[in-house]
């Protein structure tokens, strides 16, 4: 009886825990989950363990007891679990980035015949295995691609989507808020792009998506390397991006520009402290002008827009306690968004992912758009928890079957991962529509 | 025979060696120099060790040896230093901020009778000293402070500012690149004010010195915390800065805008850029438009401006090659400006101080200025390195003759620290100018 032991059981866990479980009762495996709060995983009928997983002595003796683990936890905490894998000769599964100690354990881990698979989720994840599903049929056809641009948003489903952001929390509100805080870096026609993080929600593309209209795109965090992960070392145009509705990233821009998203120091009496005079403290001193003007004033934006309407509709301007006893500028912002942008208990929340790529073949040029649409079921089986959960769920799967038989530190980019699990996702709804335009 | 060790001999610590020098055969103290490169120092006619300060056990050995140690190390080094010190039971000096570290620290240093003097240079330690002496006078006098306003700047002097920045490197030349990198926190009128690193360089104020006309000041780091340390609790404005020439700022933060400050990447292919390629990475791609075009409207600066010409002067859109064979942009950038910024053989430097506190007695209001202008004398004793060097270096003679007589991790800022020194600075013309206003 082959055993599996799932670390962290977020929201994130619960379509890949179902999925799983079914699979585990065919099978005869053994599936147990570890987690800080067990409280809040009460509903799951499975084996649990209380861990702490920054506690390395219990996480060691808990990973020891298994053959295969997933990680769910925060990314941060995914180093921990791999080293103990290492050590412990245990197979690792992550929907995260390859952090740069994950890269550096490669041989090791290769060396111990050993499977770290990672980006396995959404973003990163099934974007990976739809552009190199792409990327792979061009190539084969004797085409040669020129540019890539590919973007994923998760946002609320069209008929719950009723403020002025036209944007609700679908997934961890804290990465919202702290979103895009690096330099996005990539290639745009031939020339390197480099945008600090002041600027990156200035840089939008716009995407349309047909039934669905148009959205925007800003860049992603570093797409140069991935001309070398997805073999387009010669592409001339190389973006990643994250995808809101139209007018959200220049609004959003705003708190940039005040510097309410910095998450690097606490504000003094924020526990007594209005909406209105945190704003200000972010604002000149102007006597006689109001904080709408002088808001306005500071970032451009005009007072009879619907961008302004955007901020007056977040009572920012008002004598709304704040509401914390104490918090960075970025918990403060987060705190009252997760009250303004809640995703209510009926609403459904809506996937969006889409590839554009142009390529040459035998000299003619052709562009081809590859779109992803997939809405949430239920406040459990939501399209965020299906796009992330079920793309590791299926791999996991695959490997306990025998049928992915592969070691090193690895992400979906070859096609004896990713054609079975594109394959099994159609199943559930979860393909791409295909555009020659 | 008591003897010192100074570790990190740069520019900064010549003043300090020939003060320190010149006492030592009065005393018969023993100086000796740990530095790293031994080549730079042959010139000092003192004992010298080759010292790698981050090697623990060879910096622990050589720490052993020696009463009192004054670390000149740059400032991410001094706490490697100082628990050697707190271990071998040694006294330190620096002239660096106090880190988180140190201060944690502060107990065991006051149970093992040891004296860490930090801050104890020019910005910060001149400024401690001089503001501390104000304020304890006024407060003598029965005075309520209201307002407390402290810049300093490191510039070229008059006679040799021939650039259009009205700048010249007198410094560290990476941390004039990397300054103002976190965001300031000061008092405005009784209003926080928290300016994110992207929005520093366009809060400036203005301030007047007599004989060298005008100045602005931009915001620097944490103005917040100084209210307790310098007893301030109850003041209304209170703000720490530093120093440029008008105009410097406003063109300054074009670079912060683009992202040529960001020192967390490295530029890819670097090597065979250009400066305009450089450039062309943080603007838009616009067909058919030039780049000091494309550069002027991104950035909103008047094509036909003094502001423009600072960047004209600077040849960043032409052929000029960037020159490094890897590198971030900070370096990129600091890698130019050492060419465009260089203090010439002959150039002098100029230090300005200046305190502007607004303060009441008896019910009425009053405004006083305190300015500190000091010119070098030569390339070797410069402004900097005498305003660093000195405050410094009569500390530590103070302590070394027993007239020093405390123990903790201390800044100045008590009388019997402050006043000797800045009484013996005055004897090197290092002095105060107050008015009334």
């Amino acid at each position: 009886m082959k055993s599996i032991l799932i670390i962290g059981a977020g929201l994130s866990a619960k379509v890949l825990i179902n999925y799983l479980s079914k699979q585990a009762k065919q099978n005869d495996w053994k599936i147990t989950i570890a987690e800080q709060n067990l409280h809040a995983i009460e509903y799951i009928d499975l084996p649990k363990i209380q861990l702490d997983v920054t506690d390395d002595k219990a996480r060691y003796e808990c990973i020891k007891n298994f053959d295969v683990i997933i990680s769910m936890v925060p990314a941060r905490f995914h180093f921990l679990i791999a080293k103990d894998c290492l050590a412990l000769g245990k197979h690792l599964f992550t929907a995260s980035y390859i952090s740069p100690e994950m890269k550096a354990i490669e041989k090791e881990v290769k060396e111990k015949n050993l499977l770290f698979l990672n980006e396995c989720g959404l973003d990163p994840g099934l974007d990976h295995m739809s552009a190199m599903k792409l990327i792979h049929n061009i190539k084969h056809n004797g085409g040669e691609i020129l540019e890539f641009e590919s973007s994923t948003g998760g946002l609320v489903a069209p008929e719950y989507d009723n403020n002025p952001w036209n944007y609700k929390f679908t997934w961890n509100p804290r990465n919202v808020v702290l979103a895009g805080m690096e330099p996005a870096k990539y290639l745009d026609n031939g020339k390197y792009k480099y945008i600090p993080y002041h600027r990156i929600f200035q840089w939008t593309t716009n995407i349309k998506v047909a039934g669905l209209g148009d959205f925007e795109v800003y860049p992603n965090r570093d797409s140069l390397k991935y001309r070398y992960i997805y073999g387009l070392e010669n592409v001339k145009t190389m973006l990643r991006g994250t995808i809101r509705r139209p007018g959200y990233c220049k609004s959003w821009n705003a708190f940039v520009q005040l510097g309410l998203t910095d998450d690097s120091y606490e504000i003094e009496n924020i526990d007594k402290m209005t909406w209105k005079e945190l704003i200000s403290a972010y604002l000149p001193n102007i006597p006689d002008k109001s904080i709408e003007d002088n808001f306005c004033d500071y970032l451009g934006i005009n007072r009879n827009s619907q961008e302004f309407n955007k901020f007056e509709w977040l009572e920012i301007f008002t004598e709304k306690p704040v509401g914390l006893q104490k918090g960075t500028p970025a918990q403060a912002l987060q705190h009252l968004l997760e009250e303004k942008w809640k995703l209510e208990v009926n609403d459904k929340d809506l996937i969006v992912m889409q590839h554009n790529i142009g390529y040459k073949i035998n000299g003619e040029y052709h562009k081809i758009k590859s779109t992803l649409t997939y809405t949430g079921k239920d406040q459990i089986n939501t399209a965020m928890a299906a796009t992330v959960g079920l793309p590791l769920a299926i791999a996991i799967d695959l490997f306990m079957q025998g049928k992915l038989q592969k070691t090193g530190v690895l992400l979906p980019i070859e096609p004896d991962i990713y054609e079975p699990i594109l394959k099994k996702l159609e199943e559930f709804n979860i393909k791409f529509v295909e555009e020659e335009i």
